[in-house]
């Protein structure tokens, strides 16, 4: 089966935890062990240790899900039409069924949640509200219902083959997105033009491609030595002012394709860049290098966090690095784990993700990040998706 | 004031509920009582019935949000860098000292929640988990909270002015969508590209428009009669299929423009209309106009529903509306009030605003669907954003 050895791996996890089932709604973690990404958070798996997984999902959804579950059996309910049921109370009486004669005494389920993946379509997220979990204990009398939050965000940290092969083919959509930002990039254009190019070759390109079906970009660019100087933080406006001789612009980009996501940094200027500009591009980019080159198993996040931020000390720029090096990634655009940052205990493994995305920014100048993501492998590091850094033409 | 009508309807609403405060985390909440429209989950306002609101809020976001606030007073921790503190205590510190000395007894939270928005610029969602009405309690000991979820829904249903002023300039936003749809709609062009086309003329012609800062549509494109004859469901394959002479294609537009949301449809077929589609058409386009038009105060959501599908009814496509007539919205893409369907007891009321959506689906010709939005006005409704309907060149 595609990604048997994600859906061994957790079941091996539920034993000691004395978990007899899942029932999990973050889409993301629907992905996980279903091999269907959901439109919607009122898609459920019911995933038990030991008999026939269930998606409890909308019936107009139906066709796509078979498409793409590998072993769970869809249930349906009528969705979104006339007479539709609330779908707590349909998703309730479909999860009893699931457990009916199942004696399960310990059931898990996402009760602390920090961040998750918004309706596909319209950016809006349906919540699991507090009447979730009584609902689900009401549906198997007698059971004990445990938070396995962590549990299964500790199980995503090492991702599988399969995984990975999908994160390679979102990571080769992001790079055609640095490639137009990076033609795209003059005197004359803003950042607003620059976010729409960006987005509209990643969905029209990106869209298919190696199978993926569903695929979209969050740029966002600032330009000019003020937006750029912090740029560090998430973009608020998207500038129309035109880009004059020599401002910087710096894209800053997530791309997610059937639930995977790459997150990617490129900085570039338009016309020709100065002596300091120049001289600070390289900074980044041998701290990028150096840091992305030092990841293999064993190393910690503290330790790869120093390798990139000695880089940029040695420069003179000790004080214009606020941010952390790198975050772990994939079912999300950021994941908590592994964390590369000062002091960081996380000992990379063979299988995490993670980001490396050291930055310079400072008044006057401006700000310049570089980022890539990195997979862990047996005896080192493989970058996803390369693509070159190149300031100007 | 900017708004101040809604402050004092809110503290009005406050009175009788005995709530010294609310305490709003929801970036669509938190719009509607201070003006700004935060990037994150947290950001928090306090909002006292009797003192100055404060806004918690990330210091990377202070300018904008003293740029936007109407009264609230910014307080600020550390949020993204090198030592930041954990945003939950960070904002529980700033709650505690808003508190301090107030003597505030009881305090309105949102416990119930079913859809948020997302962070702007990734679509990741940070969630209010368990812990925060916890830490809330913690703060202000011996204070009583209490879930207001649905006194604030209620509030958000009538619109003030001002507020519906920012709902006019998102639709005149989500009509230059609908017009570069309709204009590029032509045999050879896919799905795929007419959503990529309809976003980014959104987001560089609708970004600055008025003063909108932050502005982004989620459009929708099915195209053909097999996509297009489950057109009322939320579009999952982004098609890029070339469309053939007299394919049809449906658009669903959601445009957000710092807060404010429409929610548009049109349809359009490339080269030359059937004679059966021009019959569904016009059927749709009179059902439409007809329903939007008996909007009135007083009204109640069934009635306009029954005109929309009395129109439907009549030209002999009965089973072929499975869905409402419309929806609320404003701070959202979709409010749950009023709704327009079968029965519906909702009173429409001045200063509502709804969509009028009907449509006609089934196997071989394929769907259209037909959406305005439209607030209820003192004696009548005022469509948002007007746009031509036409079925082709």
């Amino acid at each position: 089966m595609v990604n048997g050895e994600r859906i061994e791996r957790m079941r091996r996890e539920m034993e000691p935890a004395r978990l007899d089932a899942l029932v999990l709604r973050l889409p993301e973690n629907v992905l996980l062990l279903s091999g269907y990404w959901p439109m919607t958070g009122t898609a459920v798996l019911v995933f038990p240790r030991e008999s026939e997984p269930v998606l409890i999902v909308p019936a107009c959804f139906e066709a796509e899900a078979r498409d793409m579950l590998w072993e769970a059996r869809p249930a349906v309910y009528r969705y979104g039409l006339l007479d539709s049921p609330d779908p707590a109370v349909a998703v309730t009486d479909l999860f009893r069924e699931c457990a009916a004669g199942k004696n399960w005494k310990r059931i898990g389920y996402e009760g602390s949640v920090d961040a998750m993946a918004p309706s596909w379509q319209s950016a809006e997220v349906l919540l699991p509200t507090e009447r979730w979990p009584g609902s689900y204990r009401d549906a198997v009398p007698g059971c004990e219902l445990v938070d396995a939050s962590a549990m299964i965000r500790a199980e995503k940290q090492i991702k599988t083959e399969w995984e990975i092969g999908r994160l390679r083919i979102v990571a080769e959509i992001s790079a055609m997105g640095l490639e137009i930002f990076e033609r795209s990039v003059a005197p004359g254009i803003s950042g607003v033009e620059l976010v729409a190019l960006v987005e509209r070759e990643i969905m029209v390109r990106g869209t298919g491609r190696k199978g993926m079906r569903r695929v979209r970009g969050y740029a966002q660019v600032a330009t000019g030595a003020t937006e750029t100087a912090i740029a560090y933080r998430m973009h608020e406006i998207f500038s129309r002012r035109p880009m004059a001789e020599g401002d910087i612009a710096v894209l800053e980009l997530g791309v997610v394709a059937d639930g995977f996501w790459a997150d990617r940094t490129r900085v570039r200027v338009a016309g020709a860049a100065t002596d300091e500009q120049y001289k600070v591009f390289e900074t980044v980019r041998r701290a990028q290098a150096a840091a992305a080159a030092a990841v293999r198993p064993g190393i910690t996040g503290g330790e790869v966090d120093e390798i990139a931020r000695s880089v940029v000390r040695d420069a003179g720029y000790a004080d214009s690095f606020p941010h952390i090096t790198g975050h772990g990634l994939g079912f999300g655009y950021h994941e908590p784990a592994p964390k590369l940052a000062p002091g960081s205990p996380d000992v990379l493994v063979d299988g995490m993700v993670t980001s490396v995305e050291p930055g310079i920014y400072f008044a006057g100048m401006g700000g310049m990040r570089i980022e890539d993501d990195v997979v862990v492998t047996r005896d080192g590091a493989e970058t996803l998706g390369p693509f070159r850094n190149q300031l100007c033409a």
